[in-house]
C-alpha cells in the first residue's frame, strides 16, 4: 500500500501522521517541539517516527510517496524554505527544510505554512473535495485564508497569497494587529470579539457578566458561544455582528474570485450557528447572483487531523492534481 | 507561417486581426456591430474576413491556430457560451457561440468576456509579460478585472471571477451601480470622479468651472485630467482620492493573490500621472512587505489593439501555457 507521512509542526506538539490517498490517518505520534526545535532535532526526529511506522505497521519504504509539512509562519511553499517561524524556538531562518528533508529521508518532501496546507486538506480530503476552486478560511486569533484554483494551492509571487484576514474592508475601522484599520482579522479576530465581550460585561448585560465572574474573569470565545447557546442577546449579538463583517469579507471572495465553495475552520467556528446566518445573508445582499448561486459556505470537516491530513497532500496533491 | 485570429467584439465595431504568436497584429478589418448583431450575421462575417486575411495576406488556412473572440457581457469562457451580451442588440442569450465558430470556420475557437480576454493580452503581449501572475484592472465607467494565476486565466466557478471593481472597501461608501455601498468601482469609476469633479464646479474652485464652462458643461474624466496637467489643485485632489482609494482595493489583492504584476488599464488610466503616487503610497501603507515587495504596479500596454490581441491569446494561450 502507497503511503505518505503528513507533519503538523506547532509550537508546544509535532504530529505525526501516516496518511492513505484519501486523506485517512492509519498511525500517528506526537513528539514535544521544544525538544526537536532545532533543523537537526526536527529532521532526527522525523526520521526516527518514519522508521517506526515503518517497522510496527508493516509499511513498505518504496511504497512511501514522500513527506509533507505543515508549519507556522513565513515560508516559501514552491521551493520548501522556510523564512520564520511563529511560536516556534531554535534559528529557524532561512532553512532550506524541503531540501533538508529530502536528504536525510531519501523521499519527496514538502513544506508550507500550516494555513495552506490546511486548505489542502479540507480541498483533497475534507469539506472542498469534489471541487475544482476552493477558499479556506480559519478564524482565531488571527484570520487566515488559503486558495485552490483549478484545483491547485495559490502561492502567488511571494508565497504568501491567501491572506484574506488583512483585507481591508472598512478604511475607518478598528486597529487590526498589523497596523491597518479595518482589516476583516480586526472585525472578527478573537481580539474584536473579546473586547465586545469586555465591553457588554462592563455594561452589565444579559448572562455574560456572571458567566465571565465564574471563569475567574478569563473571557474566551467559548464563553461568548456558551452564553448565545443559553439564548444570551447581547452573546448572540456580538455573533451577529461578526456575521456581518465576515460576509463582507467572503462577498468580495466570491466576486473576486467565484470559488465553488468556501471551507470555514478554526476555533471561532464552533459558533457557526450564531454567526453564519447573518454571514449568509451579508454575503447574498452584496456578492453577485451566478458567483453567489455558485458557491457553498460551509464548516471545515476534518478538525484535529486537518493539519496533519493536509500537509501529507502536499505530496499526495501532486499525484492528484494530474488525475483529478 | 502560424496565425490566429483575434476578435474584438464592441457595442459599435467588430474589430478583427491576424495575430501572430508574439501579440503583433499583422492585419486587420472593421465590420459595424449593427450589421452583424445576430449570430448568424457575426459568424457569417468573421468567416469572410478570415478569408479576405488569406487570399491578401498570402496566409495558409492549414496554418490558422484558431479563432478567439472577446464581448462585453456574461459569458461562460470555459464553454465558450454567451449568457447575455451588454451593448449588442440581437438576442445574444445562451448563445453557444464557440460551437457555432467552430461548426463554420472549422478551426478551434474560444469566446470570454472583453476584460478577461484583455488581461489575457497584457498577460501575454503586454505589460504583464514575462510574469507567472498578474491582476489586470480596468478604471473607466465600470471597473473591472482579470486574474491570472500560475499562467492560467481564472474564470471560477460561474466565469465571472475577477470582479474585483465589486469588492467592498467600505461598507459606509457611496451607493454603486450594481446597488451596493462603498465598492471600489462607487470611489473610482467614471461616476464618481464625475461626481467630485462637479462638486468641484458648484464651488467655483480652481480651473474645473471655467474648463466646464468651454466644454458646453460635459464634464469628463479627460477634463479633469487636463485641469490635473494645468496645475489644478481641486483637480489633482480628486485624482489623488482615487489614488488612495485604488490603493485600498489593490492592496487588499495584493495580500489575497501576492500577484507579481498588477496592470492598470481603462479610460481613467490616461490619468496616471496624478493617482498613481497616491495609490502606491497607500499600497505599500496596507499591503505585507514581502508581497508588495514582489509585486510590480504599471500601466497597460496594448491601448486599442488590446482586444484583438488578448482575443488571440485564448487560442496562442492555450499552446504557449505549456511552454512557459
Amino acid at each position: 500500500m502507497s503511503w505518505t507521512v503528513g507533519v503538523d509542526f506547532g509550537g508546544t506538539n509535532i504530529k505525526i501522521g501516516v496518511v492513505t490517498s484519501r486523506g485517512r490517518v492509519i498511525a500517528d505520534a506526537v513528539l514535544p517541539t521544544r525538544r526537536h526545535a532545532t533543523p537537526a532535532a526536527f529532521v532526527r526526529g522525523l526520521r526516527d517516527a518514519v522508521e517506526v511506522f515503518q517497522q510496527r505497521g508493516g509499511l513498505s519504504r518504496r511504497h512511501l510517496q514522500g513527506v509533507g509539512v505543515g508549519a507556522p509562519g513565513l515560508i516559501d511553499g514552491d521551493r520548501g524554505i522556510i523564512h520564520r517561524l511563529v511560536n516556534v524556538p531554535g534559528g529557524w531562518r532561512g532553512v532550506h527544510l524541503q531540501q533538508l528533508l529530502e536528504q536525510h529521508l531519501k523521499c519527496p518532501c514538502a513544506v508550507d505554512n500550516d494555513v495552506n496546507v490546511i486548505a489542502l486538506g479540507e480541498f483533497h480530503a475534507g469539506a472542498g473535495r469534489g471541487t475544482r476552486h476552493s477558499v479556506y478560511v480559519t478564524l482565531g486569533t488571527g484570520v487566515g485564508g488559503g486558495l485552490i484554483i483549478d484545483g491547485r494551492l495559490v502561492r502567488g509571487a511571494a508565497g504568501s497569497a491567501g491572506e484574506i484576514g488583512h483585507t481591508v474592508i472598512d478604511p475607518d475601522g478598528p486597529r487590526c494587529g498589523c497596523g491597518n484599520r479595518g482589516c476583516l482579522e480586526a472585525f472578527v479576530g478573537t481580539a474584536a470579539l473579546m473586547r465586545a465581550a469586555r465591553a457588554v460585561i462592563r455594561k452589565g448585560q444579559g448572562r455574560l457578566p456572571s458567566l465571565a465572574r465564574q471563569a475567574h474573569g478569563r473571557v474566551t470565545p467559548a464563553l461568548v458561544s456558551q452564553a448565545a447557546r443559553a439564548g444570551d442577546r447581547a452573546a448572540r449579538r456580538i455573533w451577529a455582528e461578526a456575521g456581518d463583517y465576515l460576509g463582507i469579507g467572503l462577498a468580495n471572495a466570491v466576486n473576486l474570485l467565484s470559488p465553488e465553495r468556501i471551507v470555514i475552520g478554526g476555533g471561532i467556528a464552533n459558533a457557526w450557528p450564531w454567526f453564519a446566518p447573518r454571514m449568509r445573508a451579508t454575503m447574498r445582499a452584496l456578492a453577485f447572483e451566478a458567483p453567489m448561486r455558485a458557491c457553498r459556505v460551509v464548516q471545515a470537516q476534518l478538525g484535529d487531523r486537518a493539519g496533519i491530513v493536509g500537509a501529507a497532500m502536499l505530496i499526495w496533491g501532486r499525484t492528484t492534481a494530474r488525475t483529478r
